[in-house]
């Protein structure tokens, strides 16, 4: 029998697993970030109309340049942005990828600051970007002048920032974002998949891209618009990158059924995001609880909340796991995550935390 | 206003301009090797079904592995294959990608032999593989010896063979496949996205794999399946191959729609795959035509033909599509090739021809 070993894999993928959480069947799924709740049933019915329009012409490629999909992202994204600023993938992993094959790569560099995203390392392997650990404050925080001054000490060609940071939750300042601009001296990616959650007030880079062409900022269908398994991130920049990155896309990347499911969900966008506003109060109550009941955890500006535990956190996740409960170990030593869902999932959620106080 | 060149692209991206043939609102389309024939309307229904079945959960993250799929692709491609053997993503452009970071990247070379699939050496230059040309006969062919004689000149860590060849169309022998398993001192990918139109006869690299855990098949849903829209490549390889795959996959690259949409039609496939014989005979016919009026014109196994015209290649594809009919230039001074659709289209092709003679 043939094994890994045996064939001629690249030496820097040698030992690894594949990325992925436990994909178990448990009643109470909080591991993930998915928004808790399914798709409403007009935009089923939207959806299932607007697929079912493309289904005749299969034989035919899709739209190679997604123009009507980015024309609908653009104008839900507002800021004056047009199709020109904007492009889709399946997910934003792929934009990210994408963007490091243009601008990262063999003998480049990326940056990000750990702990972010866990993909960030991974997209940079895969795309032969050599990558540079950067650190947060010990309250997973992360300053202008701390930014800056790791971008100046790595100059990597490409920084990735996260905000709201996943796993801790909360959002970076903008001023970190400008401060890391001023110093860059490549490409800037600022990970907003989780935005539409985050708490009043705060900004997102958006803001920033008038006169910032190496700035980018990647979203996703995935979390607020609850359709994680449509597969649909994008990215905001000057045209320039757009151009870019359609350099290293593979052609027909994104199907007809993609285009079509997506356009409609943005369609149908206040049904699907009305959800939103019920996530945050799911997750301001478990910031709040868990705090009462004597846990670090941090700010969350996302749909999850990022809080420590008593001892181990994979002895804490098996308890959770035991009691019905699946929430995910990031590796960060007594610490877990656990995304916001339902009222039902919340109660759920802190009552299998009891033995954890 | 900000230039690619105001960029910090990759020097090896410069200068370059993004891969795809024109798509132009012609009568006659011939220029993509697309399935002239749309979806038939039992199989639109039963595709609508499934994936309307998926849409209420969309909320969810599709299955990673998509395990229903690939057993249903194993079962298509018998050969006693099971799901350990099969690997899907968004297209094989998607699959050879992920090939080529698993086996290729940075340090590494790719080898394949000109003319092929134009696709092949840009996957290298997204993943940093280094690309070597290999050459072909003066007639496109391919001897086992000589292959085998270019791949111990280059010793690439991948060759690429492509069968049947696409844009020349003619199938490689297995005595080829087999020579340059022998001496190849890494991964052989074998792209056979069109094998289905094989003429009879014509054995598959699938009847390799046994003992040559090297090897991988590509295949796709795009031609002969007619769903091109619906963007479905895969492989077939030892599970070994497909474990390693799975250490650069993008986690959740094919989403539920994708998955539900590939399974309906593959359940159908009696139905899509009708249109083969129909599409072998528009082929057989435009090669036979050609071939009496004076062209020369490459053995077809696939759904085009590559022909010679007089002059220049740029100028013959103009006066066809001034006449209605697109066609590709892929690039081969004095040749064309055309796409086999309908009867139809082959008279229109047939007749736009005329002034070529």
């Amino acid at each position: 029998m043939t094994g890994l070993d045996d064939l001629p894999l690249r030496d820097d993928l040698r030992g690894r697993v594949p990325y992925g959480a436990p994909q178990l069947d448990v009643a109470v799924r909080l591991n993930t970030n998915e928004n808790s709740y399914p798709v409403p049933e007009p935009v089923v019915e939207a959806i299932a109309k607007a697929v079912a329009a493309e289904l005749r012409d299969l034989n035919r490629y899709p739209d190679r340049d997604a123009l009507a999909l980015r024309a609908d992202l653009a104008d839900y994204l507002g800021h004056g942005l047009g199709v020109p600023n904007v492009w889709a993938a399946n997910g934003s992993n792929e934009v990210q990828q994408q963007l490091l094959q243009a601008f990262g790569g063999p003998g480049r560099t990326a940056l990000g600051f750990t702990p972010a995203y866990s993909m960030h390392p991974l997209l940079a392997l895969g795309t032969g970007t050599g990558w540079r650990d950067g650190r947060r404050g010990a309250d997973f925080g992360l300053t202008a002048a701390d930014a800056a001054a790791q971008v100046r000490e790595h100059r990597p060609d490409v920084v990735i920032l996260c905000s709201p940071n996943n796993p801790t939750g909360t959002a970076l300042g903008l001023d970190v974002v400008t401060a890391v601009l001023a110093e860059a001296p490549g490409m800037v990616l600022v990970d907003e998949a989780y935005a539409e959650f985050a708490r009043p007030g705060t900004p997102s880079a958006l803001s920033l891209l008038p006169g910032h062409p190496r700035l980018v900022v990647t979203r996703t269908m995935s979390k607020a618009f609850g359709f994680a398994g449509g597969r649909l991130g994008y990215l905001a920049a000057d045209p320039a990158v757009v151009d870019a990155v359609q350099l290293v896309r593979l052609p027909y990347h994104l199907s007809a059924l993609t285009q079509a499911a997506a356009r409609a969900a943005l369609a149908h966008r206040d049904a699907l995001l009305a959800t939103v506003e019920v996530v945050k109060t799911s997750r301001d109550r478990i910031v709040a609880e868990l705090r009462a009941r004597g846990h670090a955890v941090a700010d969350s500006d996302a749909n999850f909340v990022l809080f420590s535990v008593p001892g181990d956190q994979r002895t804490a996740w098996q308890t959770l796991l035991d009691r019905g409960v699946l929430v995910r170990d990031v590796g960060l030593p007594g610490w877990l995550r656990v995304t916001a869902g339902t009222p039902a999932e919340t109660d759920a959620f802190l009552a299998a935390m009891e033995p954890l106080r």
